[in-house]
């Protein structure tokens, strides 16, 4: 999530036009009106959320209230929407004139999305095609929110459309698992963020360098982003597992992947420094990459030990990104990422994603049992003939065409920043928001 | 809950006596010790929280402990405290020399309250006749939930008693649905705070000027409690609605028109200002608004698109609500509205109370399905002839019944808190914290 | 979690090593090598979150994923991983110049705490004797807490191996109940950490007076970690309690007793200033002694008004603690104590598990039913002939073994740090964390 200065910035002089007086609210306007009309066609409550639960609950006998989807989902639900509009807002807000910023406008693109990302993800997985519509309830709002963190990361300036298509395209990709969405969420929209960025290259940044910074408080404040992202992570990657065993082993895998990289952080941080110190970027940051990693394997039989090794080697390459990939890539392929999204979702994502593929192609019966191999990779219907080793093909197949959709969405995408329509800030006025506020 | 400075002024001059040190301890310790002996004649654990849960379970043929209602409202419990702590705490640290006072007092008087409205809901509401006492379990810790924000909204000088008890009158109005207080939390508490600031004004409050204002880093704390009220509202409208699709409805309606009320907000902050800028009050406090009105009618089957233009159109009357009405009132009607309750709550809740009646009156058994009209509505015992037409009336005359409880409620307090007793601070000193803390 | 400052304290001189460069980067990757190493030999899945469930559940006659303990502990389990991670974290930050370090080795330690946590409890408590492993779920997670707790408060410098273990001994304990950890948690940390402390006295530690106070911005960063340590002590007393009756018991007491240590707090906090000006530090700390007092016995039936009382007299004890007890400490005992351990938790812990053993003495079949008395004391198997009284002068034993083996290990632990390999700073140099970030 974090070109959002990037993305907002093209070439064009520093005399910019950031006035926002009509074309803000005429996004917000035309947005939210054709989203009511749009959800006034398709969008119903499903039975566990209607009226007629009680009714649904006699037909299928089920035996108590409490089966009710709401009990198995709404904690976690609460969990990622914390992480969404306090974890990734306060992350936003280490720079130390870009707080407002931060935290606003990823509320303002939170809400935005997550109305679109659950139309968009009822289009394509569903529909009813009896009846035309889509019915809701806290699983599929939680389904989409992997869509709306895309939409939130990379699309700053409302043309979700597009790229959010290509993605859920992507999203088809027949039968991969990936409930915490490295592959989906982290990997394509790393790279896509990254083509953006490099599409729009600034070569007079350095003139926003007196704002590129944080002060004592505004890294305090990150910090309470940073928490939250870490504490909830595990309910981010097993909200939509299956229920019983699937989301418990989930939140156990990515919490011990978590607390591991949270080590290798510190110890890399701290190598680096000349007196050992540590730095606030890395704490902030790469503590989190074995949480991104674990989004396709944490569902799967990694066991607790592999969980701690992903964590390990997730908290090393992330803080070795900062430290020395960063630079490179800004010195020699002019990219520019502030926040580090190729450090912590890019590389993490990509990374998880090959996870996925390999411990998915080493499931066996003896480790998961007959019934919870189906259960888990769900062999069923049209997949019932799948062994382990197709699905891992399948998994690592989906994380390439995540990559080249992501890096060919996002140059795309960028082509179109770069007309001088958008009011983004010149050169000489980045990473402040006084612009907006 | 926005007049904790306005309710603690009067309009004696500005020599005043804010040494609390006989009386904010004498008043702590008289009332703490008044609870406990009430605590002790009526409180009781209800049979969920007794350690004879498991032979009731037994005779009740309850076959899991996870049908303890524990499991089904610990939390929403849990969040709506949040909610009130932090939300409403530190949404009060806009000032910038009144952040201890809002995060603290607010933090003093919320642990008053809720004990407070434990017993007078108790009272009012789940009195055993026959044993004398109150049981009580978490569903009633949050049925209470509304009561105590009222007690913290409006009263921050210990005198809630009367008050409540109008409220707790006016709640007991017979059989309307208000599951998250659009009438009785905020329509009631709105009008209430407003009516003792119309009588408390102080003409010389322009003396405080130089605290009244926020500053960069105050604005952030704020900006903490927003988002955690915004994203803790439909725990909040659900928390004690029924079993199964009653939370699950609930929650989903508050939440969509949460998210639409954000764009609206944004446009028409956007549209006042010269270069579109945005105003971070309106986006700290009209965000919040469609969770507000949806607190009556989240219940029903509003759908999904009906939500969404409650939180439209809520977004659009609150943010308006700030930028003219507010000073207005102001000027011609002398209202010192310092956190705008008259828009976020006034207002909303009204608006939400007859959104409630209407929808209510426009129940049919299409929609809800035979059973489900009965569910949703409590037509049963001796509401079991009652009409959804009936039941909306009933609605929209329980909305007038608490504004008008409100206004003179408000009226008789605010003429009590001009007894020259209180230790306010003049009017020289308003807006800062230094003389408490 | 008081002493990280006074542990990383020794008496050398003012030339102290504090470049980590070397020591910190080893001591994680050493650690964190280990602990892949005892997780792979070590740690498995439990049957409710291994991928045989589906099997499990069948052989069981279990009905529904829903009684998975993930549904009946995961929302505890992360509300208190918040207050271990913002809780305790920004607790910390009230200092001016020491928030990252507050907020940052907290986040650290605690990562480190919870794994050595999960075997070290689980070697204890759940080794199988026949596989040798420890199968783990999300309820191992949970009731390893405290012993990540008890890392995280007292060992700053990686030496919770030894500690540790005397903890663990002390926990094992014939059959003391202590849910909430007022015995093992609060008691035994809290001693062990005042004799680190007062071994590790610092006779030039004035010479850091310049650092050692709060400023505004930062006393309210401290009330978020305070606020959110309140509000979710409910879930940490019962996180690990008995399904149903049991864990909604131990939420609502230790609820009553929070709200009521509020009001005595301010009570006190107010009558000691010359004007009545409440002091944030109590504010921030006394107002938990509710909780701490509650670890014991808020999971038997002590009552509502029970406690009520019990949190009116810690608000009291604990206060009063901060007021006059501290300074009489330092004075006379030379102990420092700068976020006061003392007041928070070795006093509220060790009159914990004095009420505890008190109120299990005082147990009747009358009041819990025969089958809730058997249920709530674990009176089975081995103990099936314990009577009430027997348990109560057990759980007081265990208090008292609790105090013996916080200060013995606290000392010993002590004079290891001694030992000047430590990197910590001078005593010019304490309450500032610019040597490490």
């Amino acid at each position: 999530m974090g070109n959002c200065c990037e993305s907002a910035a093209n070439f064009f002089g520093p005399q910019k036009n950031t006035n926002m007086r009509v074309s803000l609210p005429a996004v917000c306007f035309v947005w939210q009106i054709a989203m009511i009309v749009l959800f006034g066609v398709f969008i119903r409550y499903d039975e566990e959320s209607d009226a007629h639960w009680i009714e649904y609950r006699r037909e299928n006998n089920i035996t108590s209230d409490i089966e009710n989807d709401f009990y198995f989902r709404y904690p976690s639900f609460q969990d990622v929407h914390v992480m969404i509009f306090v974890g990734f807002g306060f992350l936003m807000t280490f720079l130390k004139r870009y707080s407002y910023g931060g935290v606003g406008f990823n509320f303002l693109i939170a809400a935005f999305g997550l109305q679109w990302a659950l139309l968009m993800q009822g289009w394509f997985h569903a529909l009813n095609p009896e009846t035309g519509k889509i019915t809701i309830g806290v699983e599929r709002c939680a389904s989409s929110l992997p869509g709306y963190v895309i939409v939130n990361a990379n699309v700053v300036l409302n043309i979700s459309c597009f790229c959010f298509h290509i993605s859920s395209e992507s999203s088809l990709f027949p039968q991969c698992r990936d409930a915490g969405g490295s592959m989906v969420i982290h990997c394509f929209g790393g790279y896509y963020g990254l083509a953006i960025s490099w599409v729009l290259y600034r070569p007079n940044l350095h003139l926003s360098k007196r704002h590129h910074g944080s002060i004592y408080h505004s890294d305090l404040f990150a910090m309470i982003g940073t928490l939250y992202l870490w504490m909830y992570w595990p309910s981010f990657n097993s909200a939509i597992t299956d229920h019983g065993d699937g989301q418990h082993r989930t939140a156990i895998n990515t919490y011990l992947a978590l607390a591991s990289s949270v080590l290798t952080t510190v110890a890399l941080s701290s190598m680096h420094q000349k007196r050992g110190k540590l730095d606030m970027v890395h704490i902030q940051n790469a503590t989190l990459a074995g949480g991104v990693a674990m989004g396709t394997a944490a569902e799967f039989m990694i066991t607790p030990y592999g969980a701690l090794i992903v964590g390990f080697c997730m908290g090393i390459i992330s803080t070795f990104g900062y430290l020395y990939i960063s630079p490179f890539l800004e010195k020699t392929l002019k990219l520019q990422d502030t926040c580090g999204v190729h450090n912590l979702h890019a590389v993490p994502g990509m990374l998880g994603g090959f996870i996925g593929a390999i411990v998915a192609a080493a499931a066996s019966e003896s480790v998961y049992g007959r019934e919870g191999l189906i259960n888990t990779f769900d062999f069923e219907g049209e997949f019932a003939d799948r062994t382990p080793g197709t699905q891992g093909g399948f998994q690592a197949a989906g994380t390439c065409v995540s990559i080249a959709f992501g890096l060919v969405g996002g140059a795309i995408v960028g082509f179109i920043l770069r007309f001088p329509i958008w009011g983004d800030p010149g050169d000489d006025n980045c990473f402040d928001d006084e612009v907006y506020w």
